[in-house]
């Protein structure tokens, strides 16, 4: 891969690869543990030894030195110091590559970078070049998240399924054995997922009150009347692409309040969804959907400075790919929109004496439109 | 938590805990995205305002700021960049705090860092206080571990259970439809896990020559007459604290060669397990398992320097905990081991010719020896 670089010889990144997901997309090579990656007039991966077979076998890069190359094991038996033995180990790699200036990811570790400053080497530190590509995704990403997305969906047929059959006793959902707990539903889903080949490690399925807060996992007991967030993020293990959709359902009779907030949150994804094209920015969008819930009464975070903590309380999506939440952002500060991005519509709100409501759906832009990757049905009231 | 810093005011840390084990460490605050924790005369986490609530709940930190309190979406508005706009928040909340030396983990991101430096702050990276408390488990970590471990070890019968049953039809193994993948075996494991509320999301099973790369993660049909190293890394998904095992086994009748390369491991792990007492360094049990192999003709990377791909190729232990790999280290530059310190003993013996070889158990380091934490058997051949 080229990188334009503006002021500097390489760019640099040390990392692993299992979170660090630039890492991941630029090498190919998943690691747990830190290795580095070189971009100048061409592209060099360093690895330790035992690392070296794997990564010529399963990296995309060419070019696979081992640390031994330059000493390592000499270095750390002569500093007896891991850290300094590396980035001396990473100061011969840049003198072996005549690089003077090297740009690096604002997340560069600053222990690293201090000490190959300190050797006279310049360090730059720039947005990551691969993190603004991630934003468009190829052909093969889509496939990879809509993939993600089928089994997502599975999983949350076979979870609503657990709601729907279960009996309502004294206002709870029970099932054969007893009550039928947030638990039972997100392990039903999980495996379900992981038949797929997908995970999820944090499904939110947040009943009654609590679910006032997004972010609240969610325990205990599922009740009637009462609203149920459902969020999952999963990832399918080979691809390593996550997806992102929440639904918002419940057993028995929604309060008017709670159906007009639903409406209000479910129109405003449409509307918002309708506008979604290549050359529109997030903030548009973002505004379409203050726009409509504050028509309807709600108030939303828009333009407010304070601690919100009731109405519309976070940004509409953000983009989705090798990390949960990448760019690019649907929110007041959201830029342009382009062909190939994907991302979440996910409109919510939040009130502490009812609860929540979110629907959330995930889109490739097009240059005319958008195509929905989502095909869940919504509907508040599980019949 | 009181820390003892040097040449600083305050350490502060800022990152995810989702995959930053010192982060939640610190504060028992699981968040998917970036916060703040700064220890001063007390301690303090900022964070957005939508995770105040959950943060207040959640995390051990008495003193939680939303970043409003500091105008983070007016800095944004103003300078239209996200990274510059939390830069001048953190900038506020030092000087708020009255700190000029800030001491930081050695991962701090460099741009940050850059940032607060230009406005005349010390930015001193050290070696992580946390990351040295973290190797000594207090109790309640240890049961978190043994906890995965148990679980682990119900998975791993359950996948042992499956290759036992399995019928050999012409060298590979059968079960009732086709052939008995890894991809299968590990699916029974990882539900397994699931079940028992832990999660491992890189099962190796890894049959036949391929085997003789200790990172490969396996696939496809297994084989009778060839060695299957199983390594599990779980995770209990509640208290997040991670185990680590791992088995060969086979089908069939061993190769001489196989046996006594087994033979080997076993004899090694036995008596590095042995020496095993608080105040004995981790070099000291490295070369234990080191003289041994080498005793018995084969050959080991210890004191080498060039890229040694077959015999013993890694180091024989390292800590677990939150993170997979953790200090204390039990390789060749290991310090000395402290009572509490939870650590794997892992020998391995790798030919590409014949496959790997690796048993793997996980001991909590004693005043007076280690306990095993591993209960499961150790046999080659599968009956």
């Amino acid at each position: 891969m080229k990188l334009n670089l503006d002021n500097a010889d390489a760019y640099l990144m040390v990392s692993e690869s299992e979170h660090n997901a630039d890492m991941y997309y630029a090498t190919g090579f998943l690691a747990y543990d830190s290795f580095a990656y070189l971009n100048s007039k061409s592209e060099k991966l360093l690895v330790s030894d035992m690392e070296l077979g794997r990564a010529q076998k399963e990296s995309r890069i060419q070019n696979v030195l081992p640390t031994s190359r330059f000493g390592i094991m000499e270095k750390i038996r002569k500093l007896k110091d891991g850290e300094a033995a590396y980035c001396e180990t990473i100061l011969e790699l840049l003198r072996s590559e005549n690089i003077k200036r090297v740009a690096v990811p604002y997340n560069f570790p600053v222990q690293l970078a201090d000490c190959i400053r300190n050797d006279g080497f310049e360090i730059n530190p720039i947005k990551s070049p691969f993190r603004q590509m991630r934003e468009i995704k190829k052909e093969y990403e889509i496939a990879d998240v809509e993939k993600a997305q089928r089994a997502e969906e599975r999983a949350l047929a076979e979870g609503i399924r657990a709601i729907k059959n279960a009996v309502i006793k004294k206002g709870s959902l029970w099932q054969e054995n007893g009550p039928l707990r947030a638990e039972d539903v997100r392990a039903i889903m999980e495996i379900s997922l992981l038949r797929g080949g997908c995970e999820a490690p944090d499904i939110i399925i947040a009943c009654g009150k609590g679910s006032s807060d997004p972010h609240w996992q969610g325990e205990g007991e599922l009740m009637e009347g009462e609203p149920i967030v459902i969020d999952m993020v999963s990832r399918s293990k080979k691809e390593r692409y996550y997806t992102d959709m929440t639904r918002t359902v419940m057993c028995g009779t929604p309060s008017s309040e709670l159906e007009e907030m639903y409406s209000a949150v479910h129109d405003s994804q449409v509307s918002a969804i309708k506008k979604i094209k290549a050359g529109v920015t997030g903030s548009e969008i973002h505004n379409i959907v203050c726009d409509m819930l504050e028509e309807r009464g709600y108030e939303t975070g828009r333009g407010k400075s304070g601690t919100l903590t009731e109405g519309f309380i976070h940004s509409t999506g953000h983009g989705v790919g090798l990390d949960i939440h990448e760019g690019p952002n649907i929110g007041e500060n959201g830029k342009e929109l382009r062909a190939g991005c994907v991302v979440t519509v996910e409109p919510g709100l939040y009130y502490k004496n009812i609860g929540g409501v979110r629907l959330e759906d995930i889109v490739v832009v097009t240059e005319s439109g958008c195509k929905n990757l989502t095909m869940f049905e919504k509907n508040l009231v599980l019949k």
